[in-house]
């Protein structure tokens, strides 16, 4: 067995073995296969594809690689949320503590931010304090006691995926669903979970942008899962506007934690809901989803919600008082208020280009080596479907940076688009795929 | 621009523009383009090619990495020929003296041999003191005086072609016409000729299996010589069976001086004429190809391509009283005679056994670094279509290792089959490809 001879039979479109797969992932990570010779098989992958067979085989692989955290101590039915990330996503800070207050074991491994879009670890990380980076003893303690854990992947669980996951984006083969499958499953079944949701973020401004290729990523993500024995869903999510009103680090903490208040915005609120109600279902604490719905709404009604984040604040070193106080934080040297031009309705805001000011505002990452101002963000006036006057305030935006006000206009500016008349009002979940198939979302 | 963002246009089955295949060709040599990207790339230019204007571009950034040999101040029509490589292939020891004596002059820059395949300058270098490492100067200064040089490519020729190729022969992207294109035309118009031929083996010993890439790749050499101003014209060759009876280095360098002395294979010959012929044409000394066939006997009928091979011999340092009296050379330790178990006729004689097998005795490289037995080889006593008796010797093999009578039995024997029935016979010539079109070869 030779790369080159298991390049030419993937080359000819022919199904690898499980030892060939096996091949090529332990010499990668022994450094025995290297860096060029991985990156002509991945591209050959990203053309050629792979049958479901084989990406059992490749995610068995990965997840092989490393380490687990050995969950099963832990009685209870565990369940996690991965999202394919976008501008604004603060849902990942909500949905872990209403669903652990639900009685969901909550094993959350997040990742950070980059470009354009950010990271659930950086978010928490804005609170002064908080740790993210526990040991899988320590992991599996603070399950133990509140239910819930929220922390980054170590460099001991799935090391296949990490260096697979830097030659892939220098490679452009991001792009596959094998490849893409492999990548997220091999991180969430190294935590041994029971149940798994994804938000499938579809649309322009998502890294999906048609609904094709998100359903045969969603049909693959759902049946590799369930030779794993792990459940997973999957919701497809529009992402035509950043979620939420908030966009950078402590701006979005703020926000869930109004939204654990009982304060949210409508759009993060639905998405939470809908992927927080499928996991209860899974872990057959209700009936039907409308029932789950009903109780995650008392559950943040009743304050439970809150209190489950408070614990985990606390759990992980985070300092409480700028939870329950929030204007005690820091406040960034510059705020700008960015005002309309014209009356109408908005159309459109293009997350990109909003995450991207966020990131030159200091709130993300041009590489993975960048600090962050936790402080910086925008906070939109407006979303989309709403009315706006001429000179009525669209977006504020925090920096520390000595940006132009001028500059900082025409990036807000050019992000939304405003029309005469009313546009038709849009539901941020688009629909859902389980192993019974695919249709559309409706409660 | 980004190697991703060129990488992504390619992936896509756009038309990459010459800056872009700048960018990736100079930063590859300057080593700001890793291995790893570079290997993307060329898996996705393997599965969505290149167009002729693409193709010309890497020619033309693959030729401009490095020095050209310039012939310019050499007046006379020069021609050179390449071949894709095959088992027993000696045609350019015979050509180049031969069409050099008809008044061509021909720089002939050639490769070594690895695997099953050899390679010219390991043959010339078995004849004691040859050298076939020249200066651009010394090269200049022998084609002067004797209108011929057979030299090896110096690490200022085309370096691009030599980095790119390592990393296709280890990644499984050599079979990509656009690269082969850029690889073989790149270090050819590096020699500033007028004229090429190419000698494009096909069939089962040979790299290109069918016919119809073999014509892809014909038109794709033929035209974008077009566009550097070089007339190119393809013959399509058998790999049915090795070229002539010798396969090793000294023991093809004999029957070299044998054909050149009027006494050599049927084969050979007919592939050495085909070949040299169509370079007097271009060289505008015949006016047909049965004209130029015959002139060309004559010369060889003449000695006056012998003369000329004692005079490449003689300026380029090697000893030729070895030329003169082969049988001065040193012969091998062991020296085996298979004979067939049963008569008939030869129906087939499997090139790369034979090739594979002549490497094993000491006459070819498994890697680049291994150090060849110059004295090493097997001369076949049947070629296909003729009849053998049982116990009649079908090959002699020479070599100075140890290895057993019985496994040179099985290896010899599992080359040969044998029928009951004569085969019908075969032309080693089956087509000819100039920029008029691609045609059966007739004569």
């Amino acid at each position: 067995m030779t790369t080159q001879s298991i390049i030419i039979k993937k080359q000819r479109g022919k199904e690898l073995a499980q030892d060939e797969i096996n091949y090529l992932i332990n010499g990668f990570i022994s450094n025995s296969i290297p860096d060029y010779q991985m990156a002509a098989f991945l591209m050959t992958v990203y053309f050629q594809g792979m049958t479901y067979q084989e990406t059992y085989h490749l995610t068995k692989a990965m997840l092989d690689s490393g380490e687990k955290i050995d969950t099963s101590v832990i009685s209870g039915f565990k369940a996690d949320k991965h999202s394919t990330g976008g501008v604004g996503d603060k849902v990942s800070l909500v949905l872990a503590p209403l669903v652990a207050a639900a009685g969901v074991i909550v094993p959350m491994i997040s990742g950070r931010g980059l470009g354009h879009s950010g990271g659930t670890l950086d978010k928490l990380e804005s609170i002064p304090g908080f740790k993210t980076k526990l040991s899988a003893k320590e992991c599996i303690k603070q399950l133990e006691n509140i239910g819930v854990a929220m922390i980054g992947q170590s460099d001991d669980i799935v090391p296949a995926d990490k260096k697979i996951y830097a030659l892939r984006d220098s490679t452009s083969t991001v792009r596959s669903v094998p490849l893409i499958t492999a990548s997220i499953l091999s991180k969430k079944l190294a935590e041994e979970i029971d149940a798994l949701v994804i938000d499938l973020k579809v649309g322009k401004g998502a890294f999906f942008k048609d609904q094709a290729y998100a359903y045969k990523l969603a049909d693959s993500l759902i049946d590799i899962s369930q030779r794993f024995g792990l459940q997973t869903s999957v919701l497809f999510t529009a992402m035509d506007q950043p979620i939420g009103n908030a966009i950078g680090n402590w701006v979005e903490v703020k926000e869930s934690i109004d939204t654990l208040r009982g304060n949210g915005p409508e759009d993060l609120l639905e998405v939470t809901l809908a992927l927080g109600s499928e996991m209860l279902m899974k872990a057959k604490l209700e009936k039907s989803i409308s029932e789950a719905k009903d109780r995650l709404k008392n559950i943040l009604a009743s304050g439970a919600a809150y209190d489950k984040f408070t614990e985990i604040v606390k759990h992980q070193g985070g300092k409480l008082k700028y939870i329950e106080k929030p204007e005690l934080y820091d406040e960034s040297l510059h705020q700008h208020i960015v005002k309309s031009e014209r009356s109408g309705f908005i159309d459109d805001i293009n997350s990109r280009q909003i995450g991207l000011l966020a990131m030159e505002l200091g709130a993300g990452r041009k590489t993975l080596a960048d600090r962050i101002d936790h402080k910086a963000g925008i906070i939109l006036k407006k979303k989309m479907g709403e009315s706006v006057e001429r000179n009525e305030s669209v977006a504020t935006v925090y920096t520390d940076l000595e940006i132009s006000e001028a500059e900082i206009f025409d990036r807000i500016s050019n992000a939304f688009n405003i029309t005469p008349s009313s546009p038709p009002l849009t539901n941020p979940i688009l629909g859902y795929a389980t192993k019974d198939g695919i249709s559309r979302w409706s409660d």
